[in-house]
């Protein structure tokens, strides 16, 4: 089987030229099949506060009314997914930015309304990704950069969060392809010593998450984060990894972050 | 050789959800490969205004500064294109949405500061559209969607006039495929008596044109539109068609509009 890398990446990276730079430098190095899903960052926050349109808050949960969904179809599909196709063009991969409704890869269902309405969200299930179109890109040697916008196949777009899109992708693809999932954020990944940054714990096998968690190696936001990995590795990812953009190289010698495994 | 259609909308359609509507169902329809190229219309213009970006104007030609070109990028690569596949893929079309930077599908070239400087406006020339790359999206059975915005291939995105992008784009796949060409405007071709909306002249041939110019039949605006058509022609398209979008359908028939041809 193929190999193919999954990475995602958030607004720590978008949102700082230099480090989007040298991030899409040593994606592009990357040898084999990839894919690049991004988040947002803070400038759909500053194009609604330029135009007087507040961030909606429910019970401290982000609402997507139609004007937010408005602003981020322009910045994510339109501003950053674009502007960094044509920085990838120009380093070399022959990058492709795409929603969700783009070729139909991504459907998603609109959060039903329970207690929150959470307005115009897609949900993914296990039938939401075409993985097919998206095998049909990678052989035609187009490198997908996949934007949190979605859509429910009966003309609405939806926002999507992306690590959700990120290992939803990833886990379709598994049927193709022998897939590892790699997600970077601000940390060097999973710390032993909270306050020593040279601490990353280097592996994590399914069966040592209850200990690490029960220790306390593992706790607080990057619980539900481990969580969601090895929920995609059961469900046919090879490995994910959990590690800093800006050193997304080390990657070739398997040294990057923190890898999660069967 | 296999027929491929490449018809451009521009705001006159684009801005009226009713006429939207009902010329994505009747591009869908439309049997055969398509692509459709989409112009700009006025929501860039209203969302400049709302950001309090005035539109810049030099010797009354529109200019692209950085501003303006984040909005174009925002609004027809993002809100337009992407609402645009959202429908489509609704009714039936594999549509996927493109600028000219996403798979390098058209590098264009800054245009030149001479006596007035266009600010980030990209040229094209006849190597700039990648008819291989179209091609392998049009075989994953793909409708590609392009908006006005194309790249240099070196980080720049560029505004570019999506007549231009039309006719280029046909005039690389001729190549490829038996071209038609279809611009979609306000009116329902080129008429007789330009008082008379049904006196359309279904036909013009290339050695005509001359002689319809002469005779005031083609005069105005409709010349430079008249003369690029015939210039698609002469580099290999095999028809260009230039009517309303609203009677799209017809084109099955041969009765859409004025043909122009050999």
């Amino acid at each position: 089987m193929k190999q193919l890398t999954i990475i995602k990446i958030g607004g720590n990276v978008i949102d700082n030229s230099e480090n989007l730079h040298q991030f899409l430098l040593d994606f592009t190095a990357l040898p084999g099949d990839k894919i690049l899903v991004h988040g947002g960052g803070k400038i759909a926050t500053e194009l609604g506060e330029s135009l007087g349109i507040e961030a909606k808050m429910v019970e401290g949960r982000r609402i997507t009314d139609i004007e937010t969904l408005r602003i981020v179809t322009m910045v994510y599909a339109g501003l950053i997914n674009k502007n960094m196709v044509a920085q990838l063009q120009a380093k070399g991969s022959n990058a492709i930015g795409l929603t969700g409704a783009d070729g139909n890869i991504i459907k998603a269902k609109k959060r039903p309304v329970k207690e929150i309405d959470y307005g115009f969200v897609g949900d993914l299930d296990e039938n939401s990704v075409s993985a097919e179109t998206l095998d049909r890109l990678l052989k035609a040697g187009l490198v997908p950069v996949l934007c949190a916008i979605t859509h429910d196949g009966e003309t609405q777009l939806l926002n999507t969060n992306a690590d959700t899109i990120a290992s939803s992708v990833a886990v379709a693809m598994s049927s193709l392809y022998e897939t590892r999932l790699v997600y970077c954020f601000e940390k060097k990944g999973v710390l032993k010593d909270v306050n020593d940054d040279n601490s990353v714990v280097r592996e994590i096998k399914a069966n040592e998450f209850e200990s690490l968690k029960a220790d306390g190696t593992v706790q607080g936001g990057m619980i539900p984060k481990l969580h969601n990995a090895f929920e995609a590795i059961k469900k046919g990812v090879s490995a994910v990894y959990i590690g800093k953009a800006d050193e997304l190289a080390e990657l070739a010698e398997e040294t990057f972050g923190t890898k999660m495994l069967k």
